[in-house]
């Protein structure tokens, strides 16, 4: 099993960004729907509405609009700065990936084959 | 405010190693204590004591070995490898720093200026 590094986007005590909440506006985009973008990563309704408001929040603009309609709303769509925001934080990682290659292969020899749970 | 980039080694499903549990392992060895070092960091010794055994299992050999005695056992150290470990990481953390210090000026552009809760 390889090691992977991720990235967290830190705004005060607040996470504006991570991997789930970049995947989230990811499904978001492909399903059209807050609800529907949350069922595809395994989440509650409740949860994905939460990580959504913590990122509209973050941000100057909102990343996801939202149209009202039907019990839970009627769709959701990604912002142009949204879409800004998700491909600078994967040119990021990328970026970040590269630059670490080596360091992360010494230190990934370090790690026990396989680890369960947390 | 700015934005922090923040970076977690991951192993499977579990964080063998993020911020969090670097500051842990350094105040162990100023501390020489597990106890001492989660007060440190306003975290329970239950708490800081999951994170260390987190951190020896997710390696091939432990980061922290502990003494017996007393009610909390008698102290902890660091092994050579825990010295390796924090080296590598905070090397790791600087090297991505670097490489995405502009693209995170970009993304943090479009931040909002103060972000509380989560």
């Amino acid at each position: 099993m390889k090691p992977r590094l991720t990235f967290r986007l830190v705004l005060g005590e607040t996470i504006a960004l991570g991997p789930g909440k970049v995947q989230l506006l990811e499904a978001i985009h492909e399903t059209g729907s807050i609800a529907a973008a949350g069922r595809s990563m395994n989440m509650s309704y409740k949860r994905a509405w939460h990580l959504v408001d913590t990122m509209n929040r973050c941000f100057k603009s909102p990343l996801v609009e939202t149209a009202k309609g039907g019990a839970r709303g009627g769709g959701a769509a990604l912002t142009p700065l949204a879409e800004e925001v998700i491909g600078r934080y994967r040119r990021l990682e990328a970026q970040a990936r590269e630059a670490t290659d080596a360091e992360l292969a010494e230190l990934g020899a370090h790690l026990a084959p396989d680890v369960r749970g947390d």
